[in-house]
Formats: C-alpha cells, structure tokens, sequence
C-alpha cells in the first residue's frame, strides 16, 4: 500500500494550531528556520513513501528469526535502518556537539509519526535509540557521553531498554537483577528481561542496552534501582565494538503484530555493565527515556491510523457497491462509509494537533526552563499517548470495517495495520498507567497546568463565537463540564480518580480535540474543509465527552461491589 | 484456555429475563419442557468445555490448507465435527420429521453462543449448515428435503452459503454467476464464489452449496436472482454420495483469523444443481437462510466475549503487581483492571440478554404466527447481530488489554479473541448494513416494534421505581430520549438515516441493555450480584445513549460537505 506523508497537515498544525514559531523563535532552536523545517518535513516524508513503506508488508510475511543465537530480521530492514541512520533521523533531536542536529521535538515528532506510518516495526528501533540518547545526555558521565553518543546518534549502534522481568511489569519497582560491583568502577548485571525490542538484528554494528537493575544495598521497590549500560560488544581503546558481552537473546516473542520486530527474552549472566546516573536514581533517569518515548508512541498510533485512513479511502473510492446518493461514486459516497472515513480522518487530525502541541511545550520548556511549560508537556504526554494509541486503534479497526471481507484478507494489509498498533496502547505503559499518571502525579500540584489548559480553550472559544457561534458554544460548554470535574477529581481519594482516570482522560482528549479543530477551522475563517472536519468532530465526537465524564465522577464503589466470583461465567 | 460453559447466565436470562415458559407454553415447542432445556445446556455445554476448547488454538496453529485440491482441516477438527453432529446438535431445532429435535431457536442459539466461545472457527460449519435447513425447509421441493435434508441434519453433510462475488458484496443484485436450464430439470451453474467459509472439508462426506445465480432471462439486480441447491457430490439412486460435480476450491484466502476455518474461493463450471424455491425468488429464500444466520453471528460475538472475558477475569485473578487497594489481590483488584473487567461482564449480559430477547420473538412467531412476533423479532435481530458482534470486538479488545504486554503475545490466546471475532461485525451483512436494515426497512411499517419495544422498557421502568429508584429512573429517561430520536427517524429521507444509523442501532442497544439489566437486577429484589452490574451498566454505559443519539440526529449534511479530497492526506 503506497503511503503519503501527510505534509499539508503538519504544515497547518504547525502554522495555525500550535504554534512552532513560537519555538523557532527562541535562540536555542533558532536554527530551525521555516525553510528549513519544510526541507526536513519533506526529505524524511520522500523517506518514508519510497524506502519505508514498501517494508512494511515484507516485514509482516518475513517475521524477525532467531537462528543460532543470531537475529535474522527481515529482507529490506538493513537497508531501511541504514537509510534512516545515514539521513541523520536517529538524531534529529540530538545534542549537536554530539553530531546530532539539535532541532526542536516538534519536528522530531513530525518525522516519528511518518517512519511509523511507513513501517512501524522499523520504527521502534530508532525510537528506542533516541530514547537512549535523551537518557544519556542527562545523566550519563562525559566518558560514557562521549563514547556512545555519536555512534547512537549516527545510527552505527542502536538502543533498547529493559524494564520490564516476567514478575515485573507495569510494577516495575518488583525487579529483581541484580547489578554486583566489579571493583573496577563496572557492575556485573544478572537477571531475566522480557519485551526488549529489537534488542538484537544481524546488521546491527553494536547494540546498546540501558538495564534497570538493584545495588546489593538497595532498597525494595522503587527507590532501590539504578539504571546501567550494558553494550552487546565492549568498546575496545579505539571505540570499535570489541569482545563480546555476558548478554544473550534467549527467545523471541510470537506477537500478534510487529512480526518485523524483534522482541526479546534477554538474559544478562555477569554482564558488564556501567552505572548511568546517581545510584539508586535509576527510575528518574528511565523516566527521562520514557517521558519523550511515550509521546513518541503516541506518534506511532497517530502514524498507523494516518495510514489505515489512506488505505480505506483509497479502498472506498475503488469500491463500487450499489446506488449511492450521489449517483456514481465508489462506496466512499454511502453516508455510512463517508461517516466512518470523516470520523477517522477527524481523530487523526485532533490527536496529531493535540500531540504535537505536547512537543511544543517540551521544547519551549527546554527552550525557557520555565515550570509552565514543564507543567504543560508532563500533562499532555499521557493524553497524547493514550489518545494517539487509542486513536490507532480505533481507526485501523475501523479501517477494516471500510474494506469489508476484504479487510480480514491479510493481502489488503487493513488487518495488519490493527495486528501492529494494538500493542501501542500496552507498551511504554498501558494506557491505563498513562490515566493514573493524569489523574495522580499530574495533578498532584493542584492541577495548574489543566486549568491553564482549561482557560485557553475557553478563550479560543470565546474568540471564536463571532466566526462560529455554534462550534464556539459546544466547546465552550464542554470546557467547562470538563472543569467540574477535575474539580471533582481533586477532592477525591486515588481509589476513586483511578476508577475514573480512564474516562477523565478520554474526555480530555474530546474537549482537546474540539478545541484544536476549533482553531483550524477558525484559522481557516470558518469556512472550507477544515471547518467541515470541525463540524464533525464537534457534533459527533465532542457529545461522548458527557458520557466519559459521568464515568470519570462514578467513583469506585460501583466496581468494588462487584466482586471477581461476581464477574466470573 | 479452558473455558467454562455460562450456565448460570443462561438459566437466569431464560427464567427472569426473556421468558422462556412462554415459548414452551406453545403447542409448538411443549416437548421443550425445563427439564429437557437444562439437561440440553447441561450436555452441550460439557461438549464445549471437554471437547471443542481444546481445538481453539490448535486450529489457529495449524490452518486448514488446500493440497491437490483437498481442504487439510487442522488436527481434532474432524472428530470435533463429529461429535457435534452425533450430539445431534446441528439439527437441535430442525423439523422433527428430517430427525432434527425441533426444539427452539432460543435454545439453539444458547447452544451456538457456547460452541462459539468453545471453538468459532469450528462452529461456523454448523451455523452455516443448520441455516440452510432452515432455507430448505422452507423452500425446496419435497424431493429435495427428503434426500437433503436428513443427512445435513444429522452432520453426514454440511451446507455452505454463496453469496459474495469479486464485484458482488454487500450489493448482492450485482452478481453475475448464471445458470442455464440443462431441460432435465437440473441447471448448469456458471460463475466464481468468494468468501465460502467451509466449501469443503476433508473429513466431510459431502458439502452442499446453496448458490445464488441468474436465469437466462433474469431481471437485473435483486429482482433477477435465483436460488440453487448444488452438492459437491451428486447423490445416486440410493442418496449416497455420487459423482463429482464441475466445482472447485481455487484458493483458500489468508485471513487475520478463523485459520481453522477454511475460506475459498469457489469455481462453479458448469455444475449441475437444482432450483430451490420459485425462479428469481432467490432473495426471499436466502433471507430465511440469512435472518436466523444473523442471530447466529450475534451470538458468535456474543460467545467470543464470553470466552475473553473468562480468560482475562483468570489472568487478572492470577497475575499479581503492586499493592491494590484491597491489599492482596491480583490486579483484579486494581481499580482500572476491575471496571475494564465488570465492563466486559455487563456488556456480554446485554448483549446476551438481547440476543436470547431476539431468539424468543423468533419461536413465539413461529408457535402462533402472529405478526408482533415477527415483527420484533425482525426488529431486533439486526441490533442483536450488530451489538452482540461490537461486543465481541469491544471485549476481547479490552481482554488483551486486561493482560498487559502477555495479551500482545500469541501464546496466551488474548490475542485470537481479536482476531477471530473481527470478522463477525463484517460477514452475515457488515454492521453497516445491519444498521441501514433497522432504520429503513424495520422501520417501514411506522415503526410498530419500536414503539412496542419502548413502552415495554417503559412499563418495567415504572414498576421497577419501587425497588431501584435511580436506576428505573435513568431507564425511563433513556427510553423516552430514543423514542423522540425514533419519531425524528421516521420524518427522515433515507440518506439522512443512514449517516444515522450505526449510532441509532447503537443507542438501542445501549437502553435495551439497560432494559435487561434492570430486568435482572429487579428479579434479584434490588440486591445482589445482578444488581450490582446493573449499576455498573446503567452508571457507565447507557450515558452513552445520548452521544450515539446526539451522532444518530448529526444528518448527512456535515459528511457530504467534506468530499474524499478532503478525507485525503
């Protein structure tokens, strides 16, 4: 299936939605002039629909092997993840002095969705490595900073990371390695990982492993884990990968989807490893990879359901079936397909807009340093996340509804669109986790950053009641049913927000999308194709924010009257 | 995974719910006595349990496969078919006089739901041979019956359904396959068949195809279609099966699951086959066939649910991570586990609920041939399908998500829930098309189910005020919101209802959910575990009625204002 970067999108959002000048503006992404972000947009977009897509099936039929302890990866990947490595993709976001290009998230971002939306299980690999680069300029020494950085950012080696252990999953503070001291300033690393993607590939130069592991003195739980590297092969005097580490791939995963991607069963057996950070500071650190990886999975949904939605439409305009209204059209002229690809094309808008929003507040809080902004990007990643995922979700199972019998036809690649993204709502924290961060931690200092949230979008809506009363009005009133019940949450005991913390999110990605639908249609001046997807997202899609929110506020009891015996056949 | 027959729903729905005395109080269904209901669930059930789960994964690891011309069926699936055959259970609501047990479909298709959860990709040869009984017992000649129609109920034989053409979807009047009168009688059947869900089967003794195909003088569209009996081996003197006929399985299609379930590609060239029913009346025939088959596909779903909800309530009860709130549980007794769970349960007993509604409107017409039987019981199969297979969708969905990262891998089976199920909300009619049939033809006659349908639910309503205040009270307001979207329906043109009709479908679905629900928990006297999942239904799910009626209202103004250039990247 052809795949077409979605450039006037990013344009759009970038100019009327969410503001990127802003960012541009400022002396630390000065450099990423205009010009310059429509010449990155463009090349990684040409990427993406001629070397990348084209993967995306192959990957699917050719699934990752392991053969004698290799890992085989499919036909075309080696090429793939060369192309992407010598355009210096890995390091887009990079620190400079390191080789990377320094340039905002936004556009990082922008480019993450397009790679996902070509070949997702390609993909993880450069988000795991960029990842691992966000980690260690933050917290790794110089040494380590110096070795492996610019082979990370130039793509020679790549990264992992390695949380989770069969006992240990979304509790990541039950971990059990253990990281023993070398008396050389190195630890030895024994333990059991599971779920590490791309944690090996046969044309991979040298693999680098971040390892979540406990000090013989560590406390239980969370506060008792370092974060260490722990590299396939030993960097020799010369930085070239030298004798090979105590690590192996011991199994990969049979998954439902991303059969491209390998994803391991790691064993470390006395690996050597270095301490990354201060000891028994390891879950900040991790949070560090987290926090701009979970965005990025977020763009991987977003990326996916762009896709899915190309194929339908494409389908549905081929597809003739019957009178429609219309006269003469494929199917995509039957109200009923029409709604469905205007839904899906109205969510992809929304959580893309709604992301990359996120990562103009991240570099605008790396940009000023400002709390606002930190407050702003820490309240929006779980919602890009869980909402771009839910997103991809939703509209590659909608996607197949669009083809018919055709969609559970593997050859269509409708089905594999949903077989791939379905576990974007599940890794780098289930959306789950990602509701009880909104409604714990992300309110934890009173909710500042949803009220500044709040009143930005009634400010919008009041601006835009002259343009178009009506959408202005739904939005308005959404807004503020929305405030009541954060109100809400903030009275309320974690038992009762984490019953209701995965509704409260999706409604704040309802009142969230309406809000930046509201701003394209009114950039648009109210009227063309951008108000006529605003039209039905506000009329269609913003009315379920009601029905969240009444499960948002119906609190715990509910549930915990209905015991597990209860709920058994 | 084991899976454990819903006995106790099936009793309490029956006895409290849908009113099964009713049906065995007819003359028509009086061998039907309670005894003989329960021995009936009691045996099929441990047939699902002991013999046919087994074959769920084995049959999703080894595909059927085409070889030389023969269908390879996976390992266990000949002796699976056997033992629902000499259980008798394909013909368990057949004529008594063919050696079905006559029995009503309100058991039969409790039987189908079991057998689906048990094993869908096996169960679909059954459904699929016990509609085109029904199709024959109605409308072939008496020769026909008699030499067909013992043999497919007693599983000697099994029947297929061809429909779909390349061209010919869900726009049956396009097809093209023709057929031409042989002046014995018989006609020579010309023409490709696609989506044959078990065309043939190594184990099977003969398959009987019901083909839909045009006359030499044949009307074009619907009008001009006809209906033909063609087995794949013609019967000799003595009924057994004789010589070859000019038909073929082409290929077998790749699909994202029912690997067990073989899906051709059929050839017909020339085949003889003979006339059911009157020329060009082979819509009316089919539509037999295909009504009872749509409650079956519900039930499918509805089955699938079950059998995900059961395995993701036992791997939430086992898996233990971070403290919950009850102290010691497994992540069951986290919040967000715990409502992603009672969801589940609620939404299967709706669905079931509705279902089994459905499958007594049935037996009722058919024991006293009024019209308001018929009528509802037209009214509610396309609800039933369509809801019954959403939930299917929704809930194996939500059980992988239930699992975490496990639910991602293939080994635990989460995943083939999803897959298998996927293609219920598409086959027997999409849920597109089960929509458009509730707003327009089900509506044709001004609505009389509904409105009967409403002040029932309206009715039990008030006389559940006493005991459940709120609940009643959310019910009765639900209901009187549908029935002013139901009036607005009808002063729709047809366009405008079908940009409608998948929410519309859907908002019934949601107050008849709640309907049922309130029906249990009011059975119950207002306490208890019935209850306490009522509360969970009608507090979290039918809120959603005013969406989906807000959405059913939208018209088609908004869609068709945004062309497929605009859907466009």
């Amino acid at each position: 299936m052809p795949y077409r970067a979605p450039f006037d999108d990013f344009r759009f959002i970038f100019d009327h939605v969410v503001d990127l000048a802003q960012v541009t503006a400022t002396d630390r992404f000065a450099e990423a002039t205009p010009d310059l972000a429509a010449a990155i947009l463009t090349e990684a977009g040409k990427l993406c629909e001629e070397r990348l897509a084209p993967l995306q099936r192959v990957g699917d039929v050719n699934p990752a092997r392991l053969e004698n302890g290799v890992v085989r990866t499919p036909p075309g990947f080696a090429e793939g993840w060369r192309a992407i490595a010598e355009g210096g993709w890995v390091g887009l976001a990079a620190p400079t002095e390191f080789g990377g290009m320094g340039l905002p998230q936004a556009l990082a971002m922008a480019v993450t969705e397009m790679l996902s939306g070509a070949c997702l299980a390609l993909q993880i690999a450069p988000l795991l490595t960029q990842g691992q680069i966000e980690a260690l300029s933050h917290h790794a020494s110089d040494e380590i900073k110096a070795l492996y950085l610019p082979r990370l950012i130039s793509g020679e080696w790549s990264g992992t990371m390695n949380l989770t252990e069969p006992q240990a999953g979304s509790d990541v503070g039950a971990l059990r390695t253990s990281a023993v001291p070398n008396g050389d300033g190195t630890y030895a690393i024994t333990g059991q990982k599971i779920y590490i993607s791309w944690a090996d590939a046969d044309f991979m130069e040298n693999v680098v492993h971040l390892v979540l592991a406990r000090l013989p003195d560590a406390a239980p739980g969370t506060r008792g884990i370092s974060l260490f590297l722990v590299p396939r092969n030993i960097p020799d005097a010369d930085g070239r990968p030298g004798v090979a580490n105590s690590l192996r791939v011991i199994s990969l995963e049979h998954k439902l989807g991303l059969h491209g991607s390998p994803t391991a069963v790691m064993e470390y057996d006395g690996a050597t490893g270095w301490l990354v950070g201060a000891p028994h500071k390891g879950m900040a650190a991790m949070f560090t990879m987290m926090n701009n990886a979970r965005l990025g999975v977020g763009m991987q949904g977003i990326g996916v359901a762009e896709a899915a939605c190309q194929q339908a439409l494409a389908y549905a305009r081929d597809r003739h079936q019957g009178e429609t209204p219309l006269g003469t059209g494929g199917i995509v002229d039957h109200a009923d397909v029409r709604r469905m690809l205007a839904t899906m094309r109205a969510e992809v808008f929304a959580a893309r807009a709604i992301a990359l929003s996120c990562a103009v507040a991240i570099d605008m809080a790396t940009a000023t340093g400002e709390a606002d902004w930190t407050a702003r990007a820490a309240f929006l990643t779980p919602i890009a996340k869980a909402y771009g995922t839910d997103t991809g979700v939703e509209v590659a199972s909608t996607g197949i509804q669009v083809h018919g019998g055709m969609g559970f036809v593997e050859e269509t690649g409708a089905a594999q669109f949903l077989r791939d993204v379905r576990v974007t709502t599940i890794y780098e924290g289930t959306n789950g986790i990602q509701a009880m961060d909104l409604v714990g931690r992300k309110l934890m200092d009173g909710g500042e950053a949803a009220w500044r949230l709040l009143e930005e979008i009634e400010k919008a809506a009041e601006a835009a009641r002259g343009v178009l009363p009506d959408l202005a009005g739904e939005v308005w009133a959404a807004a503020e049913s929305l405030r009541e019940t954060t109100e809400w949450m903030l009275t309320q005991e974690l038992t009762e927000r984490f019953a209701g913390a995965v509704p409260f999110l999706r409604a704040w990605a309802r009142v969230l999308g309406a809000h930046v639908h509201l701003a394209a249609a009114r950039a648009e001046g109210g009227s063309g194709r951008r108000t006529a997807l605003a039209r039905v997202f506000v009329g269609r899609l913003l009315p379920e924010h009601a029905a969240l929110l009444a499960q948002a506020r119906a609190g715990a009891s509910d549930l915990y009257a209905l015991g597990p015996d209860d709920i058994a056949a």
